[in-house]
């Protein structure tokens, strides 16, 4: 596998993209990322990735001064010379290598920049087609979600747990509402055909496909709220789904072992990854 | 500087040390570690260290094999060719490397095993002798605080902004109770003398120190209760102090901006720190 790996200013092949054992990425997840998906080679929604990276690393105070226009044009080689037609392109940035120390303002640091692709289907996916069974867990993680730090050990930990249990997927719940997924941001559409995800909040994680949804929602007089939801209100909801970057628009049919609606893939959800299909189909041509 | 590192088992020089970015340690922090102080040479509280270790691995479903005496070798000889007299080794172990999928279920890993060494003043510090002062800031780590993971951002962010506004450290206050210090313990003593911390659970790491003196409290007839206490009893309390693996007890003379009792290092504090040294001692000897 002859796979490029961009690091720190030079392309690696993927065996040698190597950081230090001091960067603060791997000490104390002193790391911001995102994950842009790549479709016929384009990338989907790359301002919005760029746009939130730039906030989350506001958010941990990590000044990083890399040109925008730099950024894209890495990515879009990376996608070129590793053949990624269907898939997907990460970048991670990280405070840099240092002195270990809990308290990083008397240090100066270079911020360590890692891109790669990965490749993976997108469209038409089995799951998309045939939906994704859930389980819900107490939300562990830590309480800023709207910033998309490394520190992911706690979602891993939950999505591995699901996967163990036959399932695909987990859904979070804090003070009894669900927060999302693993890595994904949750839906339930009620018997009214109202479509309901979580309100914007350090709760979530402000994805850049539950704003797509919504926005399409609008354009296309489809009845929306952003407010929370229960377990008792997701299982006896209409119809479900979940969005992430690298999965559009994915149906949930059980959560705990209970059916959603009749347990298939219901004519809602089909119309939304529809109205989502055709409009990221229009921004690529 | 001619530092080695120990990485899978090959001694690096110091900027030789390096990991893929795809370990996930890097990625998901998905990675425990333990840090234990050196004295005069000498491992302190060797034992309590690696079984805490070997808990954290176990919380996490990280299978890793190595001999406990190879470890112990490996720590002695890096403190040994680095010449640490008093400082710090610290220990990481991460999964590995790997495909990048919060899933982990389906692949299989080699972990990754990180030791190096820090030179740290530890005994007769400024610190210990002058007491510090702290911040409280709303507890904002994931939920499993009794798992020493690398998920570190919330409490580095959150000691770097104390030393910001001119503080040492901060304590995490959660539903209205001190849960602990950024990287250390949190202690009060009342009037009547009684040395108050928080139970343990998995709201708190449970520190070796910590532990040790209650131990050295009980064995010397101090009175001490494990239990939640607010930032207005610390504000009240007589004294303060915190406990760390490489800072011992060192006392808390302000909390919020307000002197704790009047101000500076009381005399229960100076007798714990007492207690704790002599039986240190008497375990190096």
């Amino acid at each position: 596998m002859n796979e490029k790996v961009y690091l720190n200013g030079t392309y690696f092949e993927r065996n040698d993209a190597l950081v230090s054992v001091f960067d603060r990425g791997f000490l104390f997840s002193d790391a911001v990322y995102e994950v842009t998906a790549v479709i016929k080679g384009f990338l989907v929604d790359w301002e919005s990735h760029l746009s939130r990276l730039k906030n989350s690393l506001k958010e941990i105070n990590l000044s990083f001064e890399m040109q925008e226009k730099e950024i894209f044009s890495i990515q879009k080689k990376l996608i070129d010379v590793n053949k990624i037609d269907e898939g997907l392109v990460y970048i991670q940035i990280t405070r840099g290598v240092g002195h270990r120390d809990f308290n990083f303002e008397e240090d100066h640091f270079e911020p360590t920049i890692v891109i790669f692709t990965q490749e993976k289907k997108i469209l038409n996916t089995n799951k998309a087609e045939k939906g994704i069974k859930i389980v819900t867990f107490d939300e562990m993680r830590w309480k800023r979600r709207d910033i998309k730090t490394t520190q992911l050990l706690a979602s891993s930990l939950a999505k591995t747990e699901a996967s163990k249990r036959g399932k695909d997927d987990c859904w979070f719940i804090e003070d009894g509402f669900i927060t999302e997924g693993s890595s994904s941001n949750a839906f339930i559409i009620n018997d009214n055909g109202e479509v309901i995800t979580r309100e914007l909040s350090p709760k979530i994680l402000g994805g850049i496909t539950r704003s797509s949804v919504l926005e399409f929602c609008k354009k296309n007089n489809l009845n929306f709220r952003e407010s929370g939801f229960t377990k008792i209100e997701a299982k006896y909801a209409c119809e479900a789904f979940i969005t992430s970057a690298t999965n559009f628009v994915v149906p949930v049919i059980e959560i705990d072992g209970h059916k959603i609606g009749k347990g298939v893939v219901g004519n809602y959800v089909k119309e939304i990854q529809k109205l989502y299909f055709n409009e990221i189909q229009k921004r690529l041509s």
